[in-house]
């Protein structure tokens, strides 16, 4: 596939805010958005030429949307590997691919890829039941985080797990799924590595933002991260080995641990656009979704220079219906036109520029 | 009205390159667009929630439309008066109103409106017949341009005179439409001021660039315009006294001729947001097409602080297509997503950033 040209269309699955924020990005380039997602009226639909309403999972919807579009991506990790090798089995472009939706769905994939790529991790260990939780428990010092191995997002599908807790009660509260359990990592931040990768295999990074999460929900991002420039470094090489490894196409993120010596171990990567990128449109020549877009559409990446200081502040539940007025006067205030502001949802997020 | 909360629709007429990059503001802040345009995908609808095709004189749709939009505000200024008189008649908020329309919408009464307001224009005449071209042509120093006085854009419905001239065949050329002929001014630069007006009635200025027109169609515009501060603010307090005089709500730009010795001359204004302020999205801290958004949805302006010494370029016919690569990595695109590409029509267009 050569290079996108204007009026080229991108497929995007998923109707959340990424798949929002894509369309429009691809929209500014000329290109015609087209979403497909199970709900009609979703926040990325809104700003798209076109939409189909259709299963994840219903092979025959996906590829009749597909052959509409001249290449595909997606805006969340959930979409069926199954459903992505189907497309390029018949011949649609699927950036980044089939392989990258694989290896993040599963915890225990995902960080054993990782490791494979020279990364290092937490450690780690599957639980397919409560009575495998005690070894490895008391290995990490006493203390472990139990997750699902699938589908947690935002703080959800964890328990935090201690030596002589009830492992059978948590493993229940989380139904009994396939999990593994991660050792507590004493952090001194986190961060993470934004990194767009283009079709000839150049790869580029943002520069490197400090993340804070409240509630397993992130809340800020901060950009520099005021770390130490081989910290950064390292980090950057690491996203671009996984990058490389998954031979990726389009923007991917990979968040870190920061201990006190600086040394990395790696939480998880998003392949797709990722919510700690989202200072890069107001603070960099090109923003995440632009160059998502210009990945996937052939283009060459664009350039990342970073012109401010920011942070960047999610929106929550219904503060996306009150900004504070400060934050309307001077900063950038992005909303995801979400109908319904269920407590910690993310509603929108606000950039403001500090230099 | 009171401010909008996220989640109104913003209604727009026009389904134009204007039309589009407002709908995408409005959506970024949470707001669903809501085009109304006589043709079906057109590059506004394909951004914006939802579209309803229709005739502008058609005032039965207008209404039925109108009637599902918080506000309604216009991306063109050819929209008739009465249509936008029976809207507000029927209690629809529209912003800015109808007088901006009357007045831009007649070279003679636009011209004749900014003299009221204590604003220099170049000399002029009403012409309804070739014979009445000969006297105010001398008077002009023996040259002028005749223009129609409504319809007319991108240098199109005009013809350059000199006495001597075959006058009937120049009002011909123009299809003996009611036209005035202009004195041809020897500026030294043309500028514009891109204003930005309140419900308080507040307004504030961007920094005002240099405009190069080719053929009568704006080719760049760059900011700063390297002229002295006194004729910046001279031209900001003009469009100031204009703003004020018709009470407008949302961007506004008033265009002038510069003379070697610092004179001003406006030349014309349009009632909305205006090419020669598209560099702003990418250059200031809040652009154009969100300040309109804000300003028409009651919301206080956003800061005009401008970060970047830029250069416009417009993309006409073709150039849209095949962008120059040095371009596509260097500066930021924007595509209008016309299918069309008819030479010197206005196609997107590209923002560079010099500091």
């Amino acid at each position: 596939m050569s290079a996108l040209k204007a009026g080229a269309t991108i497929g995007i699955l998923g109707g959340g805010q990424l798949g929002r924020m894509l369309a429009s990005a691809a929209a500014q380039l000329g290109f015609d958005g087209s979403i497909y997602c199970p709900e009609l009226d979703c926040p990325a639909a809104r700003v798209a030429a076109r939409q189909m309403v259709g299963a994840y999972d219903d092979p025959e919807a996906l590829l009749a949307w597909a052959q509409t579009c001249d290449v595909v991506t997606y805006e969340f990790e959930n979409v069926p590997v199954s459903a992505a090798e189907a497309l390029i089995a018949a011949g649609i472009n699927v950036r980044p691919g089939a392989k990258p939706l694989e290896v993040s769905q599963d915890r225990f994939v995902e960080k054993s890829f990782l490791q494979s790529c020279g990364i290092e991790t937490a450690g780690f260990a599957t639980i397919d039941q409560a009575s495998e939780i005690t070894a490895p428990i008391e290995r990490f010092g006493g203390q472990g985080i139990l997750k699902t191995r699938r589908d947690g997002y935002d703080g959800k599908g964890q328990a935090r797990l201690e030596a002589g807790d009830d492992f059978e009660a948590a493993h229940r509260s989380l139904r009994h799924a396939p999990c593994i359990l991660e050792a507590m990592v004493p952090f001194a931040c986190e961060i993470s590595v934004i990194i767009a990768r283009d079709v000839t295999g150049r790869s580029i990074c943002y520069d490197v933002p400090r993340n804070q999460h409240v509630n397993g929900i992130l809340r800020t991002s901060t950009a520099p991260a005021n770390i130490n420039v081989d910290v950064a470094e390292r980090a950057c090489a690491a996203a671009k080995a996984l990058a490389d490894a998954l031979d990726y196409i389009g923007v991917l993120a990979l968040e870190f641990f920061v201990l006190e010596d600086g040394a990395l171990l790696a939480n998880e990567f998003a392949p797709r656009v990722h919510n700690s990128g989202h200072w890069t449109p107001e603070a960099c020549a090109t923003g995440q979704f632009e160059q998502h877009v210009r990945a996937v559409a052939g283009w060459p990446l664009g350039d990342v220079t970073r012109y401010h200081d920011v942070e960047m502040l999610n929106l929550l539940g219904d503060e996306a219906f009150a900004p504070p007025a400060e934050l309307l006067a001077g900063s950038v205030v992005t909303l995801y036109g979400k109908r319904d502001a269920k407590p910690g949802r993310k509603m929108g997020h606000v950039v403001r520029r500090l230099s």
